[in-house]
């Protein structure tokens, strides 16, 4: 057996990048950015007007004048007027281009207007380039915005699109197989008997990967029948890069998925996790490098390993860099001892003092997905000690 | 002008609900629950068998007996096997129902075989009920799962199929028109002039609104002509339950918004909160309860408004009750002084002692949407005060 930290490196190991595709930008949420994304111009792309009110020259303010004659009105999207004369204004409205010659606005909240001119009120004490965002303030022409490996989230969209890109390289959703077994499984809105559960495992792990956001996935439940499982695993080998199983891994008479796996030409990395739950975890490359994920299945224990092992692995194969790792306070004293890792179901409170506080769900190796209801995650408490004391803070993994 | 807490009220007091609707479970995360969930069955149903072995009698155990006679095999998913006599066994598979007569579990790694018996490893030693799930433990049949009000995440789809329900009552999707407005606006893709900027508000609440699950919406941008804008905005009232518009409300001479809303029979509830950024915000009624929202067009008070005003009114009107509140520590000194409420956006970090961690970023009121970039939301300094210190908790709104 291996420890879970090996089990991610042997993963990492063994993948090759997903490929690449243009997208709508519109449709890249959520996506890995496969191109860097620069500043099509300074920003902002001129010195931009920010009140409504006029624009006038400052020399003008300082040598003592205080009441311009209204010479133009320039609107937003106008091209620049010009500032003849030194008495002269211009109307000015947010979001226009700075007139020529003109280096300040006055806002209209301190303008008192006599026919054509402006009077500027006494209290308001301008100064230069007051309301002009300044060309190039926030950053220069083709400033980098975005790196490769950045996961584009819903606030980027409107900047990448002030790239001037309505479109972008981003990674090629994978196509996933996801496959349950189990004979005592039972579909919602079917008749159930008292020895039966309801099917579980094949939504979740469908609801989280569409969660993070890989929707290329097909589902399909089988019975512990041999020949059945092979030649359905033999059909999705051939038209998936990745295939996610559940159930049919553990020591009982009925596991037949490592047997058939190998029959066809998997090769193993790993058998077995030291960790809890899933430690009947089987991971392999397939013969064109598919990813083969055979996850217990047991719900929590599908689930997690799901989250802990395939999430990560996808999002490495479509390019992810910089993942954030989140870090939470543990309410609980834990016991659990060496040498299994403990992956620990919380729900997460976010005190009125900041802190994110994990609340341990233990789950007494539920068969059923109940357990889960209202968790956020789990916490991650390593291999090498016994004691888990309230206050601690420990890495945590958001489902 | 009213405080942005009112304003907040104001809304509340003016939404009625919108309708609800049947949709398949896998396609209702992110959708507000209009039903309640109750438990189909005990959980878990049965007592259901933890680790692949073999079931026994404690009470032989307690007698002294070792070595037990292997008389069934029982896979999950099988009806329960009886266990006939003192000195027999059912060999077990994990996520089976309980034999009768059976009481506890002896895994197959704590078992060595001999012919057609069992013998229990000298160091074991097996407890009543070991590795087994008692029937009800987890909850009883018709226990509340999920109340009217709750919002439905990734983990809970499957703990809904396994209450049996393959469909649920979620609210309906609210039609959505979203109108941008203003001549320098273009968009990317479009030849463009130095005086101009690119188009980023519309898609900016495109995105806003299908990150909180409003995905039922249409985005069409308006130059600046009252005309145009009358006609369009009329037409979007007589097909939509909600209306977003950006520009055009502030005190310019092309801010013809607030003027056709009126001549349109928009009732005007306010105009102009006491915030920044987005002071001129107006907000109305329209003639068959349409929710008509008209944001400032500058990007960061548009987006700021959006998430501040009209997604909590969306999830309010589609039912949702028990909303989270986060809260981060700033990071740096920050001075703004009264009577203005000031939403400012930050960057989270979740720091190694489990704080969430908020860096403002302060955005020069700018004009352009890349100062947002790397943004996780932003927090709410309040208006009574003046001083607002490093290591202070704020209230923090998410993207």
């Amino acid at each position: 057996m291996i420890t879970s930290e090996d089990a991610i490196k042997f993963i990492f190991e063994n993948i090759s990048e997903f490929g690449q595709e243009k997208v709508n930008t519109l449709d890249a949420i959520g996506k890995i950015l496969r191109e860097p994304i620069q500043a099509e111009r300074d920003q902002p792309p001129f010195d931009r007007v920010t009140m409504d009110g006029i624009a006038i020259n400052f020399n003008s303010y300082e040598q003592g004048r205080r009441s311009f004659l209204v010479t133009e009105t320039q609107f937003a999207g106008d091209s620049p007027s010009t500032l003849e004369e030194a008495n002269s204004c211009i109307e000015i409205m947010t979001g226009s281009i700075l007139p020529t010659h003109a280096n300040c606005i006055i806002p209209i909240e301190q303008l008192i207007k006599k026919d054509k001119k402006y009077v500027i009120n006494q209290n308001h004490q301008p100064k230069k380039y007051q309301y002009i965002h300044r060309q190039g303030s926030d950053h220069k022409l083709n400033a980098l915005i975005f790196d490769i490996g950045h996961k584009i989230k819903t606030i980027d969209i409107s900047a990448i699109l002030s790239c001037n890109k309505d479109n972008v390289s981003v990674n090629i959703d994978p196509k996933i197989a996801v496959i349950s077994t189990g004979n005592e499984l039972v579909a919602a809105g079917k008749k159930i008997f008292s020895h039966q559960i309801r099917m579980s495992n094949g939504p979740a792990i469908l609801s989280m990967l569409k969660n993070h956001n890989y929707e290329n996935s097909e589902y399909k439940h089988l019975i512990d029948d041999k020949e059945l499982q092979y030649k359905n695993i033999n059909e999705v080998l051939n038209s998936s890069d990745v295939i996610i199983l559940s159930g049919g891994v553990s020591m009982g008479k009925a596991d037949y998925i490592p047997e058939i796996l190998k029959e066809l030409g998997v090769k193993n990395i790993f058998h077995k996790i030291l960790q809890r739950p899933g430690k009947p975890m089987w991971f392999g490359i397939g013969p064109k490098g598919q990813l083969v994920f055979a996850l217990p299945g047991n719900p929590v224990s599908t689930i997690t390993c799901c989250r802990h092992y395939v999430i990560p692995a996808l999002n490495l194969a479509s390019g992810q860099r910089n993942i954030i790792s989140e870090f939470v306070q543990l309410q609980k004293n834990i016991i659990f001892k060496p040498p299994l890792t403990y992956l620990l179901p919380v729900k997460i409170r976010n005190s009125k003092n900041g802190i994110l506080e994990a609340n341990p769900i233990e789950t007494n190796t539920s068969g059923d997905f109940t357990t889960l209801i209202d968790t956020d995650g789990y916490i991650e408490l390593p291999s090498n000690k016994e004691e888990f004391n309230k206050s601690e803070i420990f890495s945590f993994y958001r489902w």
